[in-house]
């Protein structure tokens, strides 16, 4: 069901020197997958994340922040599907710990150096031995897994591993940007996704990297939605492992930055764009561009309810040009002063509503055909200002509700 | 697929002196249904609304606004279904104005003390030639319809109409209670729902009235959600005629005041839930209540955030008891410095999460057990506070996405 869509080819996914990989099957949930995955990193590396707002955080988001905010230099991480260790009170968090403890004694490091994720059913508790016997499996592979196992060693109801690379020269030398993402549903990321996870070998000052990084998340993947569901577990991590010394940024200033700053972007941008391609039930990949608005947060208002519109997503389904649903979505997104009679409505090329009202040259067939398309751009003016964003969702068909419905995801 | 919910008995829908009622089958979109209704209204009466809050509001609903505002005292209702007469620009203001000038001709009355009700199609114009037939022939019939044909006249995608009715004796007369409301689907209303209309002989202030009728559509229709989509039409209207001069209402602090605003109350909740029985796709009626929260408006933001979430709505349709999707929900409401540690959770009488955490003698049976019921309680405490809210919702089934994926609704 994935909308264009496809496995990344391993041939493709640059390692990063720096970081090596190691995964196993640890039956958390069910037999037979890669559901741990152990990334280490080398000393020295940068290391920044942002996590779910939702008050409901997991036990691992929690340990994270604390590790993070410890500043001891982070040295490893570790991630296990199946089991999303939240709603889980106490315990959760002394399983967390006891994962990072695990990790850390294994590779040496200290336990607060280790960053712990969990992704699956919420109101379950972790299978330990399980987890730990996995993670001593993974730890003695650490070097021989790919990105696109590490890609495959994330997924719970995605349908594809997602995984993105690119090499860009800076200032003469190649520098690489690999990274895996995964999440198909609960996802309406808030400061980050249900697990994304970026590497490059670029040095980057930490006080730089936990700038680029909330930067780049509110760019790529806090401007996604599948159900607008916010996750528990929503994490987004990037490591700069500094082993292509040659470009090294430490302020952010340097005139090198920007070159480097934009592949960590656009990779990101792919991979969060990856999940909404992938997300459940998915025929559609859609991007709502909202534009003229006073604030980008008015716009982000006006983009999330058109995104997030039952109403509107079944009649994208449906391929059906039922376009007043995006208009009375406009409406209630929560702009108190908003004057009908300035909305301009654009659906790919064409200019259907104007003013307001139906433009009178939109003719049904017009608004059919961009229907039928995969990909289409919905584009509202607000004329209210200058301001824009962009959101990427997709429709919402019978098919998320059997995903939803029938599984216990 | 309603969940219980049966078509009103004709016999036990009072007739509510001062109220005459007339149909049409004006084929405003589709031909054979009742589509046109006309409510005339006695000298006297005293009629209010409150209208939705969608700034795309409805042509109509700019149009009611007005004319009640200008109080000359309202003499009748005009409503149609096929066509909702929103996102119509200027030409939708002037159709909304001919219908009460053509309706405020055939009855002597002014235009101003007429008010006009659209449901239907959004970005589409009124078809004025057939509407104003339908207008003559309903006129032409009033005092011959019942309070049930009223109901079906202002159906779309309902699958059946909906009315209640009761007769309570005040100071020792009887007062009558009689409504009817409509809506299936783009249903979260914000100060009212699309359409509803209720009336009583009891004469009331309209000072009085007005004030009510904000308070009992709070309680109300303000209280129901099913895919989260707001109209652009939502309307609700009390008439009191006072055709029952026994029972008047001057300041609403009378000792039998009381009884009467609690039948209002009461009627209306009981037109709002059966809104929310006949939800697109509906296979459960499902109760949020939300408690100990420091404020009526956080506990509805969580119950909102529950009732809105497609994981949640998924999961009811299922049966399946992944109640974590509720905690996720409760977590991402927007409340900033909630505790998990506070909250706890039952559905039904189970007691589910406790202190944030799953109960520690929770079994999946008794979830499960609860989930297999038509109707189900979702409880929550938040901890914080003595406020509390109930919400009321559907799940989210196949069906959902066939009704609003298949038709133009």
């Amino acid at each position: 069901m994935a909308v264009n869509l496809q496995v990344p080819q391993e041939s493709k996914l640059s390692p990063v020197n720096g970081v090596d990989l190691g995964f196993a099957m640890a039956h958390i949930r069910k037999p037979n997958r890669k559901d741990v995955l152990i990334a280490r990193i080398c000393e020295g590396a940068s290391v920044a994340g942002v996590f779910t707002q939702n008050r409901f955080c997991a036990a691992p988001v929690q340990v994270c922040q604390a590790n993070l905010a410890k500043g001891k230099g982070i040295r490893a991480l570790v991630v296990n599907t199946g089991c999303a260790n939240a709603g889980t009170g106490e315990r959760g968090l002394s399983d967390a710990r006891q994962t990072t403890a695990s990790v850390a004694n294994l590779l040496a490091v200290d336990p607060e150096q280790v960053l712990v994720f969990s992704t699956g059913v919420i109101l379950e508790n972790l299978p330990m031995d399980r987890l730990l016997a996995g993670v001593d499996q993974a730890v003695s592979q650490l070097g021989q897994a790919s990105w696109l196992d590490a890609a495959h060693a994330i997924m719970t109801t995605d349908t594809l591993p997602k995984a993105r690379s690119r090499v860009a020269e800076v200032l003469g030398q190649p520098v690489t940007f690999t990274g895996v993402s995964k999440g198909a549903g609960m996802i309406r990321p808030n400061m980050a996704t249900m697990l994304g996870f970026l590497a490059t070998d670029a040095s980057i000052a930490p006080k730089v990297l936990e700038r680029w990084t909330k930067a780049i998340a509110d760019a790529s993947f806090n401007r996604i939605t599948i159900d607008g569901d916010t996750s528990t577990n929503d994490s987004f991590i990037i490591i700069a492992t500094g082993k292509q010394s040659a470009v090294a940024v430490e302020t952010g200033d340097e005139p090198h930055a920007a070159a480097v700053f934009d592949a960590l972007k656009a990779t990101s941008i792919e991979l969060a764009q990856a999940i909404v391609r992938d997300g459940e039930g998915a025929t559609k990949f859609i991007t709502v561009q909202v534009e003229q608005a006073a604030s980008v947060d008015e716009a982000a208002k006006v983009a999330y309810a058109i995104a997030h519109s039952p109403l509107v997503k079944t009649a994208f389904f449906a391929s059906d040009p039922n376009l007043g649903r995006i208009l009375a979505a406009v409406g209630y997104a929560g702009i108190a002063d908003l004057d009908q009679t300035r909305i301009q409505l654009y659906l790919g090329d064409v200019w259907v509503a104007k003013d307001g009202g139906r433009h009178p040259d939109y003719l049904e067939e017009q608004g059919q055909a961009v229907m039928n398309e995969a990909e289409i751009t919905v584009r509202v003016q607000l004329g209210r200002g200058s301001e824009a964003t962009t959101v990427w969702t997709t429709d919402l068909s019978h098919d998320y509700v059997s995903i939803n419905a029938d599984y216990r995801s």
